[in-house]
């Protein structure tokens, strides 16, 4: 009688196409390096009629993130098998919850296993964690930022996980936003220089935010024509005191060994942006298992 | 007089050709995503002719891994960057040590520094969690083995980096071995039958494992022609009975929620193998940055 | 009135999903080869709105292997056209027999006949000549293996032709199997190292098989850890002494000049498996031709 | 010393560059199926710094063809790789006579060795069974045609081979030129409207061949503006009193159950053309292997 | 109400499926060079449950061209995008003219407006410059065709374009005709020369054109084995005095400096074909708009 | 002795290398489309061992661009192939005028000859146009930016043809700035709330310019946290008055039939940016021609 509920797995009506051709891919090579030549134990093992149920259980407590490319790695092994969710993407799941059930083909459920599980539980570890710090700064003005220290190849799914998490995207890469960091200036003699070279270049095409390591540096990008400063490595009162200055003139963000002990004191100082690295880049995976049973309809 | 001792980027010689070209395309994808229409604050602040010098250094303690996908990150952006490595892959890094250097133009520097880093980060993350259970098993006979729990895309680079850190690998994937789990045998009646099937179908052209959660399942898996026998998520005296009864038969492999703190303990109970999830699943990556400086010929 | 009986072409639910895709690869390569750009006959001559039924029709005896390549060559041109199907893969079919019906688009039919000609006639080709060789080792124990002299990008439909003609495969591969070569012991001085250092690197994580020419490296090899001993070109009496040695305890295979004349007396033998590579390397194409009637629903 | 007259391996100069692309791209999938993964037994047994050389050897006698795509085979495995010919494409080898050496490192030539041999063998077995129907039809005016009866994805190279072997080719394929067949005719109802609809359609940019089964549809056809007739399964007295109503007027070409036992007589008849479908569809590798032995510079 | 009318996109049911598989290739490489990361601004303004209405607006007179183009963009964006289509392809439009409507999700309009644009103002640009051409030519034998200078990537629909136009296609490359220009005999010798080398080559598989810029040369070039001869650039009265002599044995294609003022004239002469470079080369584009508003249905 | 001062080809050296894959990639797809299966022409009469020299001529006066892919045809062809500039990008050649030559083998100059001038002309034609736009808006401060009507698929080529012209480039794509448009802000209600949600969901990531086309919307969007405001089709003087009421506070842009007859009067009211669609999407080739002669070195 479950399968009554379950319907037949749609993909991801409300992503632009593109980027569902760009997840559909990363799925695609996923289940090409996992099962390659042929899942061999499963076409030995597995009678090639047999339905089943699989269920996702959560061993840990977290938030769900992922369901669309789970749908996505079952769709391309079977377009017929049906997923039924009870714990959506953004909501928090208690340890020994099941969190969703996929109802198919038994050579089906057993060939997607795994790489459904290695999306699911990262897009959730990441979505976990995330929440994790958004409560953190709690009711302050401070927003939570992902970085570009992404998976490689996976930066789509790690930022969707952060927005899921709770969280806002920082620029998707270095095409979309201007970012002027210490190296920059420090090839160019100054901050004021490197903002006039890039709107000569682009005018105002692109938003420009300057990175700076002292007060000083502060006052100087605070005197140009920026969008965001970017309070990089700063100690709490500098922050403070930077905010202060500033007066609300323009959006401050504050990065650098963000941690789950120190974000609420950053946030505390007033700046409007908190990017963290660890979101991404060192994140540990959500414990989910996949229980599958025979399955008659 | 640094640049007399850099070399120009030479790409994995010592592996196969459709690994490398496997890993090209990883790294392609990977700048594609972070790059994309152009690195608008490089080319509008960067003189096209200036001449820079990377430093990577490391800012924690660990095993360095992935020069190979470092030097492919930046031959890609500019073929004409050097690189010279004082940290080769499998050694040991201490926190403040410079790890090698790349020599170019600074334009190709900036591009490709946060791609670079992401993949020697987590490659070196992964070496260094391997290492440290490496270490913890000592001079038993138990090998560390990873898993499939490796990140989507990058299977291959997990995999290697666990090899740079001392562990040994585990099925390259579905295809090219067999694993009957507790889910197949539910499907099928009994470990019996699931081999027999196997072995009709493919004779021996597959090695075959069997996973067993009890010793009674131990016993039943002992008394069929398999290769291997996972012993997952045993106690530690049902993991001792099972050597004892085995006698060095067949080889043996320990595999559940195995961590730092147990692992040592789960080594003495004289299984050969003990699989890790955690080396690839729930890394954190080494805190690895990269300094930019002019540089004069 | 055939059209009430035929159904739109279904592809390949039984075959798991990457192969299919590799299917439809080799199949597309097939018609741009042949099509390019365009069908400047079919598209002048052929109006655009007639309707035809093709027939494919054996000028030969022998199994017909190739269905669902087919139902793909025309299903890509046109997803509209049925294929009725009256001698299935694995029938035999007599020398002037109907095997099937496609019914559709004239235009379609026209554009996509030699293509599917060519696979239906390669894989029954194969087929029949496989059948051969499976009547002709009768009921001993001796299995019929194809080899890795299959053509070049067609290796997944030969192998498959040769299922369906009742043979079985050996390794997909260098990649699924480990089979030590004469040319390999000479780099490396014996078997019996060769083996170990296959173990050393993968333990028993691949199944190993050991090419021997003579009784005595057949002992030899008989001495090591490994699972199978491949025969190669030994003389009838020595693959019997080498049988009888055996006693049962090691998978057997012989291969090497193998011939429908020699192949009965070698499975009298006693081996196991019986390599052929005439299967896929020197096969005569079936003779099938394909009868375009025009067609009046 | 050997290796003093090995040259790098340089590929295909003479050929355009797309058709390089498109063998590359041939090669390049037969090594991935092949390989796939890796090949275990050469990485397991062969060391890395091992050098070879590998002989290629005639076990029967025929023409070579496929040098090429052989040196193609290795240079994508190992850039390094020299190959040095000494039977030319298109020259004759005797039984037992070495065909050309490779010299690099061991790991190379084990792997790509069956590979390089399937494509050799195909190649110089077309080239081959080409050589004797280019034989004997002796010094009439008939040349030896291919036809679109390739192996699916390798046309390219089995046109080539043809060539080599003495013979012509036919069309690319179906973009190329109009061939009228029986199957067009019936459905448009006379030669004479198929032709006024590909003039009409495509004026004279494309030459026009017209199928013809009897003598009455040969006058047909010889009463049309077309650029050549192709006389279909005809009896040899009907070829001559075509040839001689043709009078030259229009260039003949024979087909249909052509055989190196009747195609000198077909080749009497006075036709231009004889085609060939078993060059192609249904041909002999010829038989060669590859010798590797040890090899100090 | 407009809805009711509106059918879902189906896309080029009448085009072969290759010709269509390159379609859709270039309208995806239009839509991602034109989306990239994703369409911010409509993202972010556009409800995502917002339905629209857009209507293409002739502001200028001409031929439509392309709705099987604009019908792809939208459906690659959102399969359930509808198109209701007032002036189909080669009808004329008055400015002012509504040409057809887009029903379906707002942002789907929004983000595909521009690309669809872009390829129908083009192709109908095309076909009106084409009209007028053969407008001019009125009923004399003379047809209008096409050449080679298309927009790089675009050539099959500057093709379609033509012909949507009442124009004719001159060959489709290099690779479907052969075509003997001036350049090519200077190398050569002779125009009987180069006629002798593609005969020896490729005999009468492929239709030869020759170029010819004098009246000797035309006579040259009417004494060899040859389809069609090129008048390049040649006087009005030498036109003539060509199509005199030929007295309509070989087609005739007069090409160079044609223009709407001069067509005419050339058409007089009594040529059959005129080849016109700036039909695809400098031809602009037909002013069409796209007006969105709220829909309810 | 033209050969000597001739250089290798050496390909884009100052683009960025995705910019550069991007581009190869055009070239490729232009070649195919162009060759397929072979220039038949060429390898039939051209001699493979003959060299050749191919001048580029001017037949009408304008500024050259697109050396960098000129050169990219001929190295994709033969890489040997040398090209020597006589009138680079930028400067403006005289009719009559050679502008570079090509030296190499005559069969690649040949096949690549025509490929090359489409994109030579194409480019040259859209930086002739823009140079005549910049001219003519002389001193004043108006910058002339092209849009996003550009060809299909050539984007990247049509701006940088902009840039050499004298011109800049307006964004690249919907992903790299928000435009937010009529047709926008009647679905939402407000240029303001259109803002707000924009801001609300980027903050300052992507730089906003709101399109007006009367005064009333001009105040409105200057009263709101805009980064540039877009006079669309506005009369002079209503430009004239919006830029005296903006007072240099916000860039201003103008476009809607921008011509070269009114184009210095827009300049002259004082806006910073003139947006012409003209340069793109209906501009003429520049007359080139491409001369081979015979070359001895």
């Amino acid at each position: 009688m479950i399968a009554k509920t379950v319907k037949k797995v749609r993909i991801g009506a409300e992503v632009d196409f593109l980027l569902e051709a760009q997840i559909g891919e990363i799925v695609q090579k996923a289940l090409e390096e996992d099962i390659g030549s042929g899942d061999v134990t499963t076409a030995s093992v597995i009678p090639s009629n047999a339905k089943a149920r699989g269920r996702f259980l959560a061993k840990g407590k977290g938030i769900i993130a992922g369901w669309d490319v789970v749908k996505r790695v079952f769709a391309k092994i079977d377009p017929d098998v049906g997923i039924d969710i009870f714990v959506n993407d953004g909501r928090e799941a208690r340890s020994g919850e099941f969190l969703g059930n996929v109802i198919g083909m038994a050579r089906a459920l057993h060939t997607g296993e795994r790489v459904a599980l290695n999306f699911l539980q990262r897009m959730s570890g990441i979505a976990t964690m995330t929440k994790k710090f958004v409560d953190a700064v709690g009711d302050t003005r401070a927003r939570i930022l992902d970085t570009r220290k992404t998976m490689p190849g996976l930066r789509v799914l790690d930022k969707r996980a952060v927005v899921i998490g709770g969280g806002h995207n920082h620029r998707n890469g270095l095409f979309d936003m201007v970012l002027i960091k210490k190296n920059h200036v420090a090839m160019i003699g100054s901050i004021r220089e490197a903002v006039r070279l890039v709107r000569r270049q682009h005018a105002h095409r692109f938003s420009v935010e300057i990175e700076v390591k002292t007060i000083e540096e502060f006052r100087e990008a605070l005197s140009v024509d920026a969008d965001r400063i970017l309070l990089d490595n700063m100690k709490l009162d500098e922050m403070r005191e930077a905010a202060a200055t500033n007066g609300g003139r323009i959006p401050l963000e504050a990065s650098g060994n963000v941690t789950l002990e120190n974000v609420a004191e950053i946030a505390s100082t007033g700046v409007d942006f908190i990017s963290v690295g660890q979101l991404t880049h060192s994140v540990p995976a959500l414990d989910i298992s996949f229980v599958i049973d025979s399955h008659e309809e």
